[in-house]
Formats: structure tokens, sequence, C-alpha cells
């Protein structure tokens, strides 16, 4: 298709090549429009940019239910519906900076080595990009923090999940989806004064995990907290926890109860609901986020895009989260 | 079926010929009684009718998932749970009023002016009786508002939606289910100074949208509001911008998350909860509700009758507030 | 299958036969592990039970959507996720009491004066064991309460539940779904000044319903008031109502919002969250809660398991405020 | 809705009052048409019918998946795409006899032996007017042979089913939906010479459940004779056995396969396909078809209407099968 | 992604620029892959194609179920699965002749008439290039067989569907889902001596559908002549039919049975399996086809892309039909 | 529970100890009756066994969607419709042989290599027990056929799938779902000359895929044969390659046509209907069963249970298969 791309920001962009933004939907339907996420322009279709969405569709780091390798393509599905203009943080994300969409990163399912190997090579290759990664399951994310502190030496995580993904191996196995953070504390890839997860809850196999958690480095702010605290409380936390270094932020979408995604592997009862996380996401403004992930959407248990939807909501946030941050 | 009908009300109505309520579901269950809503009357088993719920099946004017020609019929059929008496609003809203199920409007689905006119002319052909009407998509706000300004001159407008629907053309086609308050207030049906948009939330085009929106008469409580606000703030929100006037209220089953309403078109994350929703209606009580209607369930894609069952108490609490009005 | 079972809490347990636990998942996947409750021991195979997890797969006495026959089994299955410790209440359920599931009791769906005769004389059977029972309907509660009430003389009941369940009779017959808090207070099962609903909502048939239910002994606390109340005030005026003596407790799933409990027979719109839930129910740790059922789960409309989680961990907290009382 | 009604069979028909047929769906959509069986007059729109559509919406004698209560409705829904013309038999089943939808029956759900005993009492008020009964589970055929055989005499029966129902008891409860056709032989109800079963498959309980079927007077075609016969060569043989007599037909949707029958209660694979089925029962064209009904349609089951779609279809041959007997 | 693409061609090619076929999924994942048909370049990443596959997600002609705007990108998900060499018919259709997903037409889904227009428009443009083209719903045959009589005369047609599609108007409108080959045949785009269906079954409105419908040069195979005769009498028949001129191809993929085919918007019980149509659809080889479509996928009510999975497979089949084509 | 269970087969058997069968389904619920394949008994709960049931959930082969790691436990579910005896068969499978329910084997899901190991290991455990294991994908099929041939010499197979499963690697990898028959071959488990697949179809990579497979050993029996043979002639053929030595039979789900099968990994259109594949297995009669295999059942994408009862009912005939065998 030779799509028309819409390009509303040519008014307040004084630049000669203003970035190119999503296509024009009230000339092309959105179902008639590109694959890409937001219906952006490929990463091949533009000359450079400054964030990338790249999709890792990797799963095999699974305890429960798989099916996350298939997170990437349902979340650009569902991102069709996003348009250009973010009115809760006054920002124009396609605009303001060159998103573009980067594609799957074929990786082994086989071999969580060399998979693991495979996306921290690739995520090393983005220099001067910033990286959006939509998962996947959670394994992904050490490989990603790899890249991450090999670029910015230890750094801060806000990990939003219902798990710690803190513990230590399944079967022996030391690199799986419950396992990321542990892994990264251990390689020192983590600023053990700046990391905390939010929206933890449900059962954990001893007290213990908790405070081995601690030692690792990370606060937590618990799902439960948002039914005493307002959300601006637990955004004053995060902020003061992250503070001003570099901030990676991961987001497993099993942070939201079922009934807000159902569509992950491990659901937990008694989750957040959308409009909490998004305005906690918001929160983010400010701080120096160096990248991102957004991991564990499992098609085959959504229904009707509800946890796509949510999913593509989080990733439009976080890019005018960075959006934000770049006119600042 | 000679459907045996419910007459609990008959002791506390001194009038001749009390309304003729739902059947009695301790003699015919739920999936045994009729299919019209609530298992009321139809239009045709009655003299006459204080209020008729009427379906209007029409969905050529989305711009995404269609499917909404059907919901007239998912929403009867999810009502069938309905009982008579409200204590939310300590009312029995079939009692103090006859309310019928006036069936379906048979309408064009391949001409969209045709559609309107039809839908135009019907409304107006309710004269004493008030219509809450089912839809089919918003466009059919426009020629129920055109009916409703007929009667009443420039109304207020109270719109629950997750969207603005004050855009102004999609290839060039201004009636579309985007388009009906633009198209409105062009028209000089609204009272500029008393409509609102309740449940606003998502991406928009660009900020402009916003400004043009409020040039139109339209204030805007937005879905996050209600993470910082109390149902109880916004509803004197809406009462203070509503006034004493006539008013007529605009629900898109879309304002609620879709954890709550998969069963739509064009869902945005972040949405109200149904307890949110119900109790912001019955901060209707009082003001002069003039005409109502409920647009946008798309029963493919709902699950276990989620979107059905809180569409259908959405048109109940309506018809509570209706009733407590009678009485007042 | 010869389960390794885990056993982490020999060190925290001096007694020479510690209870046995679920299976050990860091060994033995969810997905392979028993089909009982939690993954814990079957009745059979421990010498003596604390607690006691028994189906009672029974649906006769359902007035719309049949199903929850199949409830047993759903809730078991969303289980497997379950893990050994509580944060929120600082306890191993499993650890300090012991827990089996008890499988399921056939009782005989073609009769009910037979399935409720059934019911009780098997909940009577377990003399020393407190039993969670998983439904089935709401109709099994009546015998169970009628067992509870011979062990314990008239008890206080809190009941979570959309619907009062205090109705009178559909077709002339007095055991079914919707009656059985009626039946048991006419049989004084019930302390009528320690009796409470929670979760409220949607039309009653007349207002005589309320006031008929408030003769039985029974306070309520609508969903709606979680919208203008703190939890933390739901549970202090639950506390109070219910006193220091003997407590059961009934879960009716549908008090959750459809939104997260899907799968049920009669749902009602603006429920609670599973957060609200969970929350609430930790509150009852130190009353002397003496049995518990979780009714009303109906598969064949869940989806992804939304409803099956959320009712498993009710089970789970109940079986930790179980467990924490034990340890007081 | 005043819904037009199309009459294109003034023209062949000479009485003055031809029958009234389903609306016309070239001005009504068919989704805007009335909830009626294939959108047909109720029965009291019209003075006689020759023919009653009757929904029987009891399911309280399945053993395993219930749910068919909503199966009239079901059918209903899934009937709007009928048209009036089967060219498969060259007959307008609407046009030839008046057709009416008679509704819902209201029967106990809590009663099987008030049920049946409901159902054979509405059965025998039908004197002149052919009964074809959308059910339900199985169990009602029961009432319904009694009706007949009370009118005609012992009839003969064609039993579409995967299972032979002529089982004894479950639980000691004689009239489920697996014994009806035991209890009508055992009455009296059916000439031994004249009756088959067809579809019959899966497994049975023992090699004496075949004999005594046999003992009873059922002969058996299984669904695997398909693989071996043509259908042609299935009509001969029913044919020769129903022979000249009064025959009733009774089709359990399970008779198909699962791919094309989901929404069922016990499904068994290797079934027939709707083609096969549907080109059998136009092999009862010249018997002399007293009544019929089809059962067992449970829409929690279903998808996307495949069930539903098939059972319309069913009921929509057994019409043109009576069409065009009344015309030879 | 910078995609490995296979060439497993190269040695039985002989040209210096063998065509560029799918990714290579023994390194890069199907689920990695590109999103377009069998994971085939893009129109814009060859030089030239020999055949283009093209979008058209346009459904506003439906008269029931609308939604087969999702069509296209559907089968293209399903389209996954399919790999490079067709043993049915001998022959590698990708590497005998370049296939290239054109992407998607962006059309007008609030006016009729334009859409048409613009599809006729494009279809013009692609001169020596063949088309198949993914719907969208029937409306689109008619500018598809504008195009194609343009450029070949009047055309011979097969069409494979449930229905005739040579009503007249529906609500006046002339050019809807159910008209094509009416307007077509009235236009002078067909040949009436080699047109025919195959697969008609169910209901009609009246006996003349049939009589006008041969009027206008059509034959019908029923489906239910597969249950009678052999596929391969029905490929001779068809055969016979279109003799040696210019063939289009048109498929309604509601040709199947509704277990083989759930997700569209006219299901009819009775029909093909995927097996008789992709034997049937291999008779075509040898024939003039000079284009194609495949129409009438509606995903919403798909399940596990069971109707997806055997699009993609008509599709493949007409591919490798005109693959063989071009190699006698 | 303390499950009542059938004994039907005393008369039949005169040994002291019969086999234990299923509980009794007329006093026992099936969906009360235990969670073991066919309400068996579990191997710790007979003395010994002549056939066990076992599952072995592990998808870390597969290539495209995973999740058949919860196939044993959806074919258990699905397994509660099965009656004792087959009268296609005439054999009570569970009275002429104790069949067991032998649990889940645990297998790493992170390291294909140990897994493998694993099953093997347990396979040859059984030594004088027959096994039918249910899968899980086909990666299995390698230990088992090891342990198979470690016992028996190189065996026959016959092996019913979509697809050959004699590719060579993905990503390097030797071992996944798609390999497991090459490298049987390569490592002379098979016998050359009595190995064949039935109900091969679909596109493959070359058309050396087929020869190399026919290298190996295999011949092949098109699904599209089905079309043009009867089942009796594939029996025929099948019987004449297997011959009177020991065979192995390996059934893919997805032989069958996703219409019958949706549940599965890699759907492929023109499959097989349920009753010839049945049908088919019949056929196995007389021949020297040794083991078999039920593999790629993948729950989350079935629907109502269509696969799980297929893939039921597939092992309840090659369970019947081995009891006749005995009886012989």
């Amino acid at each position: 298709m030779s799509a028309a791309r819409a390009d509303p920001y040519r008014s307040r962009m004084s630049t000669p090549q203003p970035p190119v933004g999503p296509v024009d939907n009230s000339r092309i339907p959105r179902y008639a429009g590109p694959s890409t996420f937001a219906q952006l322009p490929r990463a091949d279709e533009v000359p450079a940019a400054d964030v990338a969405v790249l999709g890792v569709p990797f799963d095999s780091g699974v305890s429960y239910r798989p099916g996350a390798r298939f997170g990437p393509n349902h979340i650009r599905t569902a991102s069709k519906l996003l348009r250009p203009y973010n009115p809760a943080l006054d920002v124009a994300p396609f605009a303001v900076q060159q998103v573009v969409d980067a594609g799957d990163l074929a990786v082994n399912p086989f071999d969580i080595s060399e998979a693991v190997a495979t996306i921290e090579a690739a995520a090393r290759a983005y220099e001067s990009t910033k990286l959006l990664t939509l998962g996947g399951d959670h394994t992904i994310a050490l490989p990603l923090l790899r890249a991450a502190a090999a670029a910015h030496g230890p750094i801060g995580v806000v990990h939003f999940d219902a798990h710690l993904d803190t513990w230590d191996t399944y079967f022996g196995e030391p690199t799986t989806h419950g396992t990321p953070f542990r892994r990264a504390a251990e390689e020192g890839l983590l600023d053990p004064e700046r990391c905390l997860h939010i929206g933890i809850r449900g059962p954990l196999y001893t007290a213990e995990d908790l405070t081995a958690d601690g030692v690792l480095g990370f606060q937590v702010i618990r799902a439960d907290d948002y039914e005493t605290s307002s959300v601006a409380d637990v955004v004053a936390r995060m902020r003061r926890r992250l503070g001003s270094g570099p901030v990676y932020v991961s987001v497993d979408i099993d942070i939201l109860d079922p009934a807000h995604a159902p569509g992950t592997g491990t659901p937990e009862a008694g989750g957040l609901t959308s409009r909490e996380l998004l305005n906690t996401l918001r929160g983010l403004v400010g701080l120096n986020v160096i990248g991102a992930d957004l991991v564990e959407v499992a098609p085959a248990y959504d229904h009707a895009e509800i946890t796509g939807v949510a999913a593509a909501h989080v990733a439009y946030e976080l890019l005018s989260v960075l959006a934000r941050n770049r006119l600042a």
C-alpha cells in the first residue's frame, strides 16, 4: 500500500525533516493501515530513529502458560487505535521524536542461551536510538539490561509486575522469566539504591523471597498499596526511589488485574486497573528513562484485545514520557 | 407464550390501570420470558407508554470494528436478569410509569443519509412518550438530537464516552459515529452553556481537538478525574453544568474500561468501572431528562454478556431516573 | 505420578510430622502437578487434616445460567498458580495446618432434597476438620449451615454476594440458590445479631425484600459503599457485626463485578474488584471462623480463568485466615 | 416494531387468507426483525396455525453439561438467516401452511415430575396443530411422546442421536435425558416394529445396552454406517423401518459431530456432518410425520452460532417435510 | 527486521533474477516473520510482480454480520504456516512466478459507490500483474469483474459460494454483497455460456431466484451434489462449463460449512469441507484463470484461525494453479 | 473422594482380581469423578497395570503455537464422557486389561536434551506395561521410540499426522516436534520396510522433503486419499505396510481438520474427520501394537472440548485395539 502519512506536526517543528508519523486515518481506515506499531514507519523507511519499537517474540523461559511469542504482533494490531496526540501528557509522541517500528528479532526458541545472546547483541547495536521492546516473556529483560548497563553503567530499574522475578532457578535453569532481576543484580547491572517493584501481589514461595529481594536492591510497592494510597502517593515514592540516574522501565502486563489483562501467562487476582497503571507511568516524566520493555502479553488467552489495547496504551505512555523528556 | 405478568404494584398504585410490568419470574423462568427489554410488554400490548425503549440497529457509521447493529437484541437478552425494584434510587421504574419495548427500527444499512432521516422521523413520532434508544453506533445520536431539539429547543447534553465525537469528517463523510455532536452544535441543537463530556481519555489527533470541542460548548470530565475525585464530586460538576433546562443523555458504552465492556468498537484502556458509571448516572435524578441513548454495544466482541449486563444496568438506571423524576 | 513434595516448613515446625504441603514446582512444573487444590495432598494421603477443601458439584438449584457443577474442578485448575507463602497475612497456610483436598462429593443432580441431605450428612462427618467447600450453586450453603449450627449452635454469617439470597421460593420450591439464608434463619441456624451481607447491588423484586431480610437478622454493606468508604471502613463494620462468636463465611463469586468474574450464573454490574474482596477477607483474621464456602463459579462462562483465578485466591485467603487464627 | 411482512405466496395460494410468512428482509434487516423463529408471526398474531414451533427451555434432566434451557432462543436467533423457499425440497414451508412461533413453555426447573406433567398437558392442548418442539434436554421427549401417543396410538419413532437414550436410571431417577425412549417403550407409546435410532456412536456401558435397546423395538443405523453407505441407502433403510404409520421425529443435535455442533451437552466424536443430516431428514417426505422435537442445543458451548445455524436448518427441513406432505 | 529470505529455487531457475520467496523459517520463526501474505515480499521490495495479493478491507455491503473489513489481515496472519512447495499440484508457487503482497487498498467505508469506483480503478492499474484479491465482502467482486472484463472482454466466472449473489436490491441499493453477479451480468461483463456457481445450498427467497439466475448465465452445482458425486465429477462438470476462455474465480468462504468456516457473515449449514474445496480448486489447472478473489472472512466470528487457515490454503491453491498454468 | 467403582465385568472375568474400571457414573456424576483418564484408577491404586496412560506435558519443541504442555489434563477432562464398552470393536477395554492413569511425567521445559533423556528413562521403566502417552508436542516421540526399539528392536511405525515430521533441524536444533522420525530413522530405531504416514497434506518446503522421507522408510497415505478411497482401502494399505512385526502408533491430533481439532499448534486445512480417523484406527486390530502416543493437543486453542473429545476418543480406540489384541 502506498500509504498516505499524516504530518500534522509540520507547523510546530522547524527542522527541515520532521519525524514521519502514523498514516492519516481520515483517509486510510485503521484496518487498512500498515501492521507496524501505531501505524508508524518501519525502520527502513526513515533515515534515522530516535526511538525504536522492537519485537522480541521469545517465550521459552515461561514456567506456566506459554504464548508470549505472539505478543509483539498482538500489541501492534491493538495499537491501530492509537492517535497522534496525548492529552494526558500534552505531547505528540510521534512528532517530537522519530519513532519507528523495527520489526521482530529472530531468536532461537530452542536454546535460551543463544536467544539471550542474540537479544543482547541486537540491543547493543542500537546506540543512539532508545529501545521500547515488546516481548516475549520476561526472560528478555536480562539481555536488555546487560545492553543498557553496558552503555550506562549500573542502572535504576522500575519493575511493574505482579511477581518479584528475583527467584533463583527452575529445574536448575538460571535464565527464565522468573529470574531476570536476580541475575541482573548478581551481574552488577543494577544500582541497588534505585530499584523497585510496583504491583507485587499474590503468594510467594517463602517469606525469604522478600528479604532476598530487598538484599538485591529492590523496594516494593504492593498492588494493595493502591487500595490505601493515591496514585500520586505511589508516584512520589517511585520518583524518590529512582532519583536522577538512568532508569530502565520493565512492564510485565500481569501487573494488571486479570480483568484488565487476561492474556498473560501467570495471572494473579487483586491487580491494578489499567487507569492506575497509565497514571503511574505518566509519573516517569522528567526521570532519565533510557529504555523500556513490555512483556508477557499472551494473545491466546486474550479476548477482544482487552490485553492488547491495555498494552498498546502502556507503550504509548512510555513513548510519550520519552517525548516529554526530549522537549524538556 | 401467554406470559403471566407480575403486578406487584397494584397495592401502591391507585389508578385504575397501573402500568404493566415484567413477567413474574417466580413462575416464568427468565430464560422462558419474552425477548423484550426487561421482559416488559411490547408497545402493542398496552394502550399507551410513558417511556419507550427503542432499538436502532444501525452501525454503518463506524470507523473501526462494526457490529453494533446486533446491540439492541444483545442488551435485551442481558436485561432478563433485571428485577422490578431499584434500591439504589428507591424506585420501581416499571411501576410508576409505563415502560414498553418498542422493538427495532428498520433502517437502511447502505445509505447513511436515508438512515438518519428514518431515525429522526421515528423519534419525532414519539410525542409524549420519552425515548430510551438502544444503538447501534453513535451516528444515531444526531437524528435523535434533532428530534429532541425540535420538541424542546436547544438542549443540554451529558455525553458519557471515551471519545469526544466532535470530529469533523472521515473520508469526507460528515455523518459518522465520530461526529454527531459537532453536527448537532453546528445546527444549533445544543445549548452551548450546558454540554459536557464525561469519561474522555486516550489519544486525540491534535491538541486542537480539545479547544475546538470547547468552542462547540462542551466541558470535559476526564476518566482520570475519577482517580483523583470522588463520584460525588463528578456528580456535582455534572449537575452544575447541566442546570435546570432540558437534558439529553448519551451513553457510549466505551466509557467503561475494556475490562467492563469488551464488546464495543473502539476500546480505550483506562476507563470507568461499571460501578462508577452507575453511581454517576444516579446523579441525574432531579434534572430535566428528556431522552437518552445507549450506543456502541458490539456483541461479537463481548464475552459472557459482560458488556450486555453493564449496558442493561445503564438502561435500568436511566429508566429509574425518569421514574424518580416522575414521582417528584 | 510419584510427586516430590516440597517441605520448606520443616525448619520452622518442631512437631515430628509437619503438614504435607504442595508439590515443589521448581522440580515439577505446575501443569504436571496433581489436580488437587493448590497441588495439596489428597485426604487419603495424610493421616489427618486440619482443614479439608471439599468440592460439591451441584447446580440444580439455579434460576438462570447453570454450570456451577463444574466449579470445583475449575477452581482447582486455577489454583495451580498458588504458592505456599502469603505475604499479605505473613503466613504459610499449608505449613501451620494440614490442608487436604477431600475431592468431590457425589450428590444427586435430579433431587434437591436428597442432594441437600447428602451434603449435610457429609459435612457433619467432618468433626474436628474445618471445611472450605467449593460449589456448586448457593443452595449448598443451607445443608452446610445446618451442619455448622449442629456443631456450634446459632452462628454468625458473613455473606459476600451481589444478592440477598433470602428470597422465599421459586415455582414453590423452597430450597434453591436464592433462598438458603431465609431457610437457615427460619430454622434458627443463624444468630440474628451477627449476620451481614457484603456486596449487595442491583435490582430487587420489591422494597420489602430488604426489610424482610433485616428481620431475618442481616445487615447490608452494599457494593456501592466501597465507592464511598475505604476497605478498612468496611472491615471495621464487618468485624463489629460479627463479634466474637462462631462465624461462617459464604462467598458467592458474583460479589465480584462481571469484569472480574464473568464465569458465574447471575451477573450484576457494579460489583467489587478482586482486590477489594481479597483485602476485605483478610479482615477476618482473629474472628472465630468455623467454616466457609465459595460458590457459583460457572466455568462455561469464564474466560482465560479470570474467574477461576479470582476464586482460587479467595480460597487461599480464607485458608490463610484459618492459619493465622491457628497461630494466634 | 410494526413489521412489514412479506407475502410472496399470494399468487400461488387461492385461499382468501394465505399464511402469514416471515417479515420481508429486503426492507427490514434480519437483525431488526422479530425474535421469533424464522421471523414468523407469534401464535397470537394469526387466527390459527397448522404448525407451531414451541420452545421448552428445560434442562434439569441432564447428566453432564447443562445449559439447553437457553436452546430455544439460541435457535430462534440463528434462524434469522432462513429464507422462505427451500430449493432442496422445492417447497415454501411458510406459504403452504401457517407456521407460528408459540413462544416458550414455562416449566419448573426444580421438579422433573411437575415439568414433565406441564409439558404433556401443553402438548395435548395442541390438537390440530402439529408441534415442532425446541428443547431443552431430551427429557422432554417423554411427555411429548405421551401426548403424541394419546392422539395417535403407538407411534413409530425415528431418533437422531449419538446416544441410545434407552438407559434405565441415574441416581434412581427414571426421567432424565438418557432415558425417555425406555420409559416410552415401557408405557406402550411406541410401535416396536417401527422405531430406529440414527447416528449412534461412541462407547456404551455394556454390550447389553444394545440388546436391551433392540428388545424395546429399536433398530440402529450407526454414524459409522455413513462412512460405508450413501445417504440414499440410509434413507431407504429408514423408510422401510418407519413404514406408513404415524412417525414422531426426535433430533438430538449431538448426532452431529462436535465440529458441526459444539454447543451441546454430551459430545461424541465421529458424528455426522450437517450435510448428511439435512439430506437424511429430507428423506422423511411422504412419511406420516405427526410431530418432532429438536433438543440438546446448549448455547454456552456454541461458537459463532455453528450449532445454532445447524439446528435452525434442521428445524427448517422438518417444517419443509411437513409442508411437502401437506401438498401431497 | 532485516529478514533473511529463503531462496531454495535458485537451482531450478535459470533466469538471472529468480523470484523472491518467503523468508526462511528455519532461521526466522514464523511468528517473527513479516506480516505479509505467506511472508512474501511487499510490492515495493521487488521490481515487478507476476501476481499481486491485494487486500480490500471493505464490508459496507453486508446484510447481516459485518466484519470482513478485518479479513485481509486475518488471512495474512493465518498464512504464516504456508510453506513454499505444493505437493498436491507439484509446484512451488512462489518460485515460478513473483508473488507479492500489495497491501490493502484504502476504500471509503461510508460510500459504496465511491468505494466501488476506487476498487475498479485500482484493479485496472494492475496491467500485466494478475490479482488475487482478499476481501472484504462480496460487493468487491463487481468492480473487480469490471476491471477484468475491461481487459479481457466478457469472462467466464466460477463462483464458489453458499449463495447465488444474483439478487436484485436490498433497501433499493443495487450494489451489495448479495448482488454483484446480477449487476455484472446486466453490464455484459460475463460470458453467459461459461458461468457457474458451486456450493449453493440453503433456503432462497422464491423458486424464481434460481430461474432468474439461470437466465443470467449461471449453472449450479449444489453443495449436496458433493454428497452424491465425487470431487472428480464436480471438477469435470466445472471444466466443461468454463471451457477455454478467460476465467475469473470468486470464492466466498461461506461455501465451506460453518464447522470449517465459522468466521463469516451469513453462514449456512450443509456446506463443503475444506478438503472438498481445495481438491475442487486444483481442478482449475489448465484453465485460463485471469484473476481471483476470496471474500467474506469475518474474523470476529472465527476461532483459533479455523477460517483463516482454510482461507490461506484456498489462496495458496489459487496461486499454485496460476503457477502451474505458467509452467505449462 | 472415596469413589465407588463400577465393576460390571465380574461376571465375565473368572480371575480372582478383575481389573478395576472407571467409577460408576450412575452413582457418581462424571463431573464429580476422579480427574484421571476415563475416571480410571491411578497407578498407585492397583497392584499392576497392563496398560498405563502417561502424560508428558512438554512443548518446548514446537515451532509455532505452544501450549501442548496443557494437553494431558485437557484430554483427561474430555475423557470423562467415555463409557466402559466399545461397540465398534465389541470390547470392554478396561475390563479385559488393567488400564491405569500414571499421571504426568515432570520434565524440564528449559532443556530439550534433559527432557528427552527423562522421557526415555521413564519409558524404559515400564517393562511389561504398555504405554499410551499423552503429549505434549511431537518431540516426545523420539525418546518413546528409543525406549520401544530398545525393547523390541527396529519397529514399524504408523504415523497419523498432517506433517511428515522428518525434517532435519530448526535453528540448528536437531530435536524438535518437526524432526522425531528423521532422528529415529537415523538411529536405526525404525524398520524401513514397515513405516508409513497417514493424513499428510498441505505445503512442504521442497519436493525433496518427500523423496528424503521415502529414503528414511516411510510410505505416504495422503489426507486427499480419503477423498478418493474408502477407509477400508486405507486400512488395507496400512495393514499391508505394517505387516506382522511390532508396531508403534503415533497420532498427532493435527491429522484432523481444524474443524475437528482447532486446539493444536500447526493446523492445516483439508484434514480428516474424526469419524475417518477413528475408523482407521480400528483397522489396527490384530497388528502387534507395542505402544502409542497422542500428541499436539493445545487446549488454549480448543473450543468446547472439540479437540479434547476427539483426542479422548482416539485414546479410547487405541486402548480398545490393545484390548482386542489381548483377547485374540
